[in-house]
């Protein structure tokens, strides 16, 4: 496919604001030189940042806007003073109206989420979108959702994320058959929560464009036992932050015993390779980007203190989600399959 | 103190049995010699085990019993078959008995939590009894509960968590006001819970033995923003097990870094000291042993694929909250301290 790709930048958004939404946007065109832009926000500032960065200036239009969203306006704040004119909701607009096949944004990810819900609308069989993140594995990357648009999910809701996590999978990964599991917890005694077990007897009971793998505990995602973890939201924001936690303060613990004495000073300065490859593959900014599943257009968010590499990653994945269609591929799923009637019934009673 | 400890052991708990159970009392033994035993479990097995321990077998009794629990056994069927007889049901009714100051297992967990409520009962105060972890953080250690003997939880029980991490945390850390954090997820249009957001009140308003840090998310548990977190099972088991899951992850990549190039060999070589500091930090076996808090009697629970450092861990555990007088100071926190009655209202409510 070579149809040129354009996707509208909140140039607003994020603790930085345009110097690193321009920066990444530059180095984003080096991984994709088919790439356009079309920036939201303040003209003076953006244009600023365009002359250090004359590869996006020569790919990129600006829409000015007066309004950003302040990143810690509540979402029902933002949507009241930034609808209809703030630059994340132009950028988002820009997507509804086919303008732009994605929106990235490193601002405040509660107006985001809401700001994409109100304009981009759910798609019609889904009551629930999701954030999705990717996780790196031991061996490779997986999927998971909801890391944190919502708080509990029904069985009904788990079944959706599963269908949509993996068209996700298919679409980022190139795998003919995720697996999907269902993130649960282990002790014998309480097997976990109603909605989980029925989603499980869900997805056991219906034919699907994936495999269902069954129950996955906290310790398999990083393991990469499944392709894609679904979860609800609060227990998946709690694994993620609790993942990047535990990383972090590894890296701490490492940095700290490698400098405790001359021997092992030299021994890190010989290993300096292998650090900078162990370094790169913890690296956060590789897998920047969280993804809003379930709407009629491409939402993405980027961490709000990233820098240009990780905002260029967010931007990628917005490449790569449009490129693989992965609105039409959701929609497509979500319609042929579907829990069973008799499952569908076990769900409303 | 010098009142000799007498814990009770279940030597037929865990992948190994008495082969570890055995070997991790000898080390126990080593670190606190004014320990004694009570071993229950199949008497020739044990038996054999003790001629390589010596220093066990002169301050250890053996009370023979025929039964062991299976480690996939249901909760339920574990109370048909092996209440009054198993090593495990005897072992804890030592504890009831005031035969032994607590007793260690690293039998099923889910039998070993029906039993130990069933024969120790709960406080007159607790609801639910909860799980409770040690975590590594940074510098130090904290506590986290639940991590797993229930299933969701309310306000009030969850106050009552916080009551019992504080006074674990007074009693194995000594430190005199505890900092206490609620486990909720940032994300500001979702804010969490109602039971979390009530919970957090409640604490807020009530004049308490510690003090209450407010909400924390899932990156400060290893950065040891507080010292107890609590949360409700689910959440809480699914965060231990994704931070146990990331360190292995990252040893996995660490290993694989140190060994891409003759260089980051010798590197390795040269600073193994520097290594093997970090990974005594990331041993999981140090931390070895989950505590059910809200008893009438200290049990603990080992990781079932240990080996004798880790038993020795669980068994040390058992040890320092005998010592320490747990159950009285839980007792005693929770009934001098409550929250206010308009707050109990609120819980009713």
């Amino acid at each position: 496919m070579s149809v040129p790709l354009t996707i509208a930048l909140d140039a607003m958004g994020g603790d930085h604001g345009p110097e690193i939404v321009i920066s990444g946007a530059s180095l984003s065109l080096i991984h994709h030189p088919d790439l356009s832009f079309l920036l939201f926000g303040n003209e003076q500032s953006i244009s600023a940042q365009l002359k250090s960065h004359p590869n996006v200036a020569g790919r990129s239009r600006i829409i000015h806007t007066e309004i950003a969203v302040p990143m810690d306006a509540k979402p029902s704040q933002a949507l009241r003073k930034g609808r209809w004119k703030s630059s994340m909701w132009l950028a988002i607009e820009a997507v509804k109206k086919g303008e732009a096949s994605a929106i990235v944004s490193a601002g405040n990810t509660g107006a985001l989420m809401a700001m994409s819900k109100f304009c981009l609308h759910a798609l019609p069989e889904i009551e629930r979108p999701a954030i999705a993140a990717i996780w790196p594995t031991v061996d490779n990357e997986c999927i998971v959702l909801d890391v944190g648009a919502n708080v509990g999910a029904d069985a009904g809701q788990l079944f959706s994320f599963a269908l949509m996590g993996a068209a996700m999978a298919r679409a980022l990964m190139g795998i003919d058959r995720p697996k999907v599991g269902l993130l649960n917890v282990g002790v014998e005694e309480i097997k976990g929560l109603e909605e989980i077990r029925k989603a499980s007897t869900m997805l056991r009971e219906t034919e699907l464009p994936f495999e269902y793998h069954g129950f996955v505990e906290g310790d398999d995602v990083g393991q990469g036992t499944v392709d894609v973890v679904v979860t609800e939201g609060f227990s998946g924001n709690i694994a993620l932050k609790t993942a990047e936690g535990t990383a972090k303060q590894i890296g701490q613990y490492l940095r700290a015993a490698m400098t405790r004495s001359w021997l092992s000073r030299i021994g890190a300065f010989l290993a300096q390779d292998a650090f900078k490859a162990l370094k790169d593959k913890m690296d956060p900014r590789h897998l920047n980007g969280g993804i809003f599943l379930g709407l009629n257009g491409i939402s993405i968010k980027s961490h709000g203190n990233t820098d240009a590499i990780g905002f260029a990653s967010a931007i990628d994945l917005g490449y790569d989600m449009a490129k693989s269609e992965l609105v039409s591929r959701i929609t497509n799923d979500l319609r042929t399959f579907h829990a069973a009637p008799e499952l569908q019934q076990q769900r409303v009673s």
